[in-house]
C-alpha cells in the first residue's frame, strides 16, 4: 500500500487509519474527506523531533496552513507545538479561533492589503514575511499609526530551480514572490527596512517550491542565503537572526514517488547550514521550515460514490463519481498524479482501465486518468483517492453549485466531524 | 474597446455599463464582480429573437446556468422567458428560490446521484438529460417509486471535434458525456429507454463544446443528429420531438477573437436543420440551444485593487492584485485569455509590460501574463479584467481562505448587490 495507514479488512473493504471507508461513507455520506489525526501528529513530530535534535531550541517548523486550513488543524498544531505559516486574514481568523498562539505565526503573501496588515497586527502575528518595497512601506505606515513595532522577515528569491511543477515553483529570480538577490535589488531593500522606525527586521525568508524531492535543494539554498546574510552583515552591519527556508519535503502520491526520510534529510541540512555559517563566520541563525503538504497530504483520503460506469468500445472507459474538480482541482490544474483504490472491492483484482472523472459538466473534470479499478465496479460502489489531505479542501469550490464535502477526522476508535458538509442553503446564503 | 459597455469618462476612469469602476470599487470594495444587467438581457434577446424568427414557437434557448449561477440570474431568465440548463441540486435549488418555472429546465450531469434525481423530480424539472444506462435505470426505479413519469432526452455524442479547448470539448466519441452513436451503443439505449414505464423519451441532446467559433459546427452536428433521428424512426418507430444542440456561441475575450453574429448564425443553423429534416422526411423537431458563456461573459467585469508592482530588471514585471485564481481560476486551468484595463489610468498609455498575478501563495496564481498597463501603475490603483461574467463566480474557491467577492449588478442609474461579499465568519461557519 502507498501508506501504512491504508489497509484492507476481512470484508474486503478499504480501511483508512483503521476505519472501514464503506462504513464511514454510510455514516457521513459522500463525497467525504477523511483525515487521519494520528498521522498528522506523527508528521508534525518528524519535523519537531528532527528540528530539536539537529538545531536544539534555535529552530521552529511552521505548518504552511494553506495546504489545509480549518479550525481543528490549528488546534492540533497548537497542541503539537508547531509554528504556522498563514497567508491571509482568513487563515489568521481561523487560527485565532483555534486559540493558536499567534506569536508563532508567519504571515506570507505577495499582496497583503491594508485590511490584512491592520488585522494581522491586531491579532499579534509574530512575523510578517514582507514580500517587497510596496508592502514594507505600507506596513511601516500602518504600524506607525498604531504605535506598534512589527517584527518581519524579508522574502528573498535565491534563484534556485527545484525541478517541481511550474505552478508551484517559487524560488526563481523571475518569481512573483520576494525580492531577487541576483539583480542587486535585495540589498537596498534591506537598507530601507533597517531605516524604518516601526519595523524590526529579524532575518530572511526564501522558498524554492513545493513538492521538492531533490536531495540538495535546501543545501543549495542555504549556500546562497547564508552567503548573502554574511554579505549583508559586512555591508550594512546587520546580522540576521532568522533564516526561514520555506516549504518542506515532497510526499508520495503514487507508488513510484520516492519516500523521503525527512528526519535524516533535516539532519543533513542542519549540518550543511552549520558548515556554511562557520565558513562565513556567521552565527547559526534560528531556522524555520514551512512544511504543509508533508504534514497533511498522506493524512487525507477522499471517499466517493460511483454514479456511472461507461464503456466506449475502441476508445476508453469512464467511472464517474459524485465529486470532482470542485473538491479536488489538482489534476485539472497541474495534471497531478493520484492513487485510486476501490473501497468496497479492495481485494478484487484491479484490471479495468478507466478514467476517474467527476460529476461536473466539464470534460476537464478529471480526478485521475488511466487508472485501474476492479472490473465489477458499478453505480453505488465506493472509490477512494489517496493522499488528498493537502490542497483539496483548501482549493475546493462550489463549481456546478455542488456543496463542499465535510472533513471527518479519524482517531483510534473515533471519527468526528471537523468541518461539516456544506448545504444548498449555505451556498445560496450569499444570494441577496 | 472590447465591448460597447466599456467606456472611459472625463476623469480618465474606466466605466462599465456607464458606471465609473473606481466609484464602484470605493462603494463596494474590491475584488468586485460587476454584471451589466442590461447586457445580460440583450444577450438573451439575441437568442430569443433569432429563435422566434427562425423556429417560431417550436424552439427554446436555455441558459446554461453553470456559467453563472445565483438567484438573481434565474429571476432575469424567468423575466426574459428563457429556459435554463441546470447541472445539480444546487442549481435547481437556486432556480426554484428565484421562482423559475422548472418545467422549462433541462437537468444535465454525467452523474446524477439518487438524491439529485429525487430532488429534481420533486421540483418538477421539465426534462432530464439522461447521460447513459446507469442513470436511465435508476431514474426509472425512483420515478416508479414516486408514481411519476419523467420526460427525458438522451444525451448522445455525435463525434464532432469543434476545435476548442481540450477541457471544454465534449462532443467527441471518447467524451465522458453521453452515449456514442458511432459505437452502436446509442440505438440499444434508446430501445431500453422506450421500454421504461416511468420515462417518456422526448428526444436527444448533444453538445459539441463550449466557446465554439467554427461557422459550421452546429450544421455538422445537425447532419449527424437528424440523420440518426431518422434512423431511429425507421428502426424503432420512434419519432423524436426535441433536438437539443447544446451550448451556444463563443465570446470575445480579447480583441483578436472574432465577433459572432449570433442572430445570423442561428438563421443559418435553422435553415440547415430544415433542409436536413426535409431530406430525411423528418418532421422539424423542437430545437433547444444552451448558451451560457454568450449570455453572461461580456456582461461581467472584475475590479481589483493593486497591492504591489514588482520590477525584476532583465526578467519581468509583476502587478499583484487583491484577488486571483480564487475568484478567476481560468488562466490557471486553461491558459484562458483576458483583456486587462486600468481602472483609474484608463487614458494613460499602456506601455508597461507585466504579468497580472493574484494574491495567492502559488506561482501559478496568474490572471493574465504578458499584458500592458500604464507605467505609473502602483499600489492602490484599480485594475479591471473584462469578460469575466462566465465561469468566474461559479468556479470561485476560498483558496488561501480568501472570501469570494460580491456580485454587483448594474442597471441604468442603479447598482445593487445580487450576491453579497463572503465574510471570514461565513468561511469559518463550516468549522464545527
Amino acid at each position: 500500500m502507498l501508506s501504512e495507514n491504508i489497509t484492507i479488512n476481512s470484508a474486503g473493504h478499504l480501511c483508512f487509519a483503521g476505519h472501514d471507508v464503506c462504513e464511514l461513507a454510510q455514516r457521513f455520506g459522500t463525497p467525504l474527506y477523511l483525515m487521519d489525526e494520528g498521522r498528522i501528529r506523527e508528521n508534525c513530530r518528524v519535523y519537531l523531533n528532527a528540528f530539536r535534535k539537529n538545531f536544539g531550541e534555535n529552530a521552529m517548523p511552521a505548518y504552511a496552513s494553506k495546504a489545509a486550513s480549518f479550525r481543528r488543524i490549528y488546534e492540533i498544531m497548537r497542541e503539537e507545538g508547531m509554528g504556522i505559516d498563514v497567508v491571509s486574514s482568513g487563515e489568521i481568523f481561523t487560527a485565532v479561533k483555534a486559540g493558536f498562539p499567534m506569536e508563532k505565526s508567519m504571515f506570507h503573501s505577495n499582496n497583503k492589503t491594508d485590511a490584512d496588515i491592520r488585522y494581522a497586527i491586531s491579532c499579534g502575528v509574530g512575523c510578517f514575511v514582507v514580500d517587497g518595497e510596496d508592502e514594507l512601506l505600507r506596513l511601516e505606515q500602518i504600524a506607525a499609526e498604531q504605535g506598534h513595532t512589527q517584527r518581519i522577515l524579508l522574502r528573498l528569491t535565491p534563484g534556485i530551480d527545484p525541478h517541481t511543477y511550474e505552478a508551484i515553483n517559487t524560488g526563481r529570480v523571475d518569481s512573483k514572490f520576494g525580492t531577487a538577490i541576483e539583480t542587486g535589488q535585495a540589498m537596498p531593500l534591506i537598507r530601507l527596512a533597517l531605516e524604518q522606525k516601526h519595523i524590526e527586521l529579524a532575518g530572511f525568508h526564501c522558498h524554492v517550491g513545493s513538492q521538492v524531492f531533490e536531495e540538495d535543494v535546501f543545501q543549495r539554498t542555504a549556500n546562497i542565503m547564508v552567503g548573502f546574510m554574511a554579505e549583508v552583515r559586512d555591508e550594512l552591519g546587520f546580522t540576521a537572526k532568522i533564516l526561514n527556508l520555506g516549504g518542506g519535503y515532497g510526499v508520495r502520491y503514487v507508488e513510484s514517488d520516492p519516500a523521503a526520510d525527512i528526519g535524516a534529510r533535516i539532519g543533513e541540512v542542519a549540518e550543511h547550514i552549520r558548515a556554511v555559517a562557520q565558513k562565513h563566520d556567521f552565527p547559526m541563525p534560528f531556522i524555520v521550515m514551512e512544511p504543509g503538504r508533508s504534514i497533511v497530504a498522506d493524512a487525507g483520503m477522499t471517499v466517493y460514490q460511483v454514479g456511472a460506469v461507461k464503456r466506449i468500445p475502441g476508445y476508453k472507459n469512464y467511472v464517474s463519481i459524485d465529486g470532482g474538480m470542485g473538491d479536488n482541482p489538482r489534476y485539472a490544474l497541474y495534471g497531478a498524479k493520484y492513487t485510486v483504490l476501490s473501497g468496497n472491492r479492495a481485494l478484487e483484482e484491479a484490471d479495468f482501465p478507466c478514467d476517474l472523472v467527476g460529476r461536473c459538466c466539464e470534460s476537464g473534470d478529471i480526478i485521475q486518468p488511466e487508472i485501474l479499478l476492479p472490473s465489477a465496479t458499478c453505480r453505488d460502489d465506493i472509490v477512494c483517492v489517496c493522499t488528498t489531505g493537502a490542497y483539496n479542501y483548501s482549493m475546493a469550490s462550489n463549481y456546478n453549485r455542488v456543496p463542499r464535502p465535510p472533513i471527518v477526522m479519524l482517531r483510534d476508535h473515533d471519527a468526528y466531524v471537523a468541518v461539516r458538509r456544506e448545504t444548498l442553503e449555505d451556498i445560496a446564503a450569499l444570494d441577496v
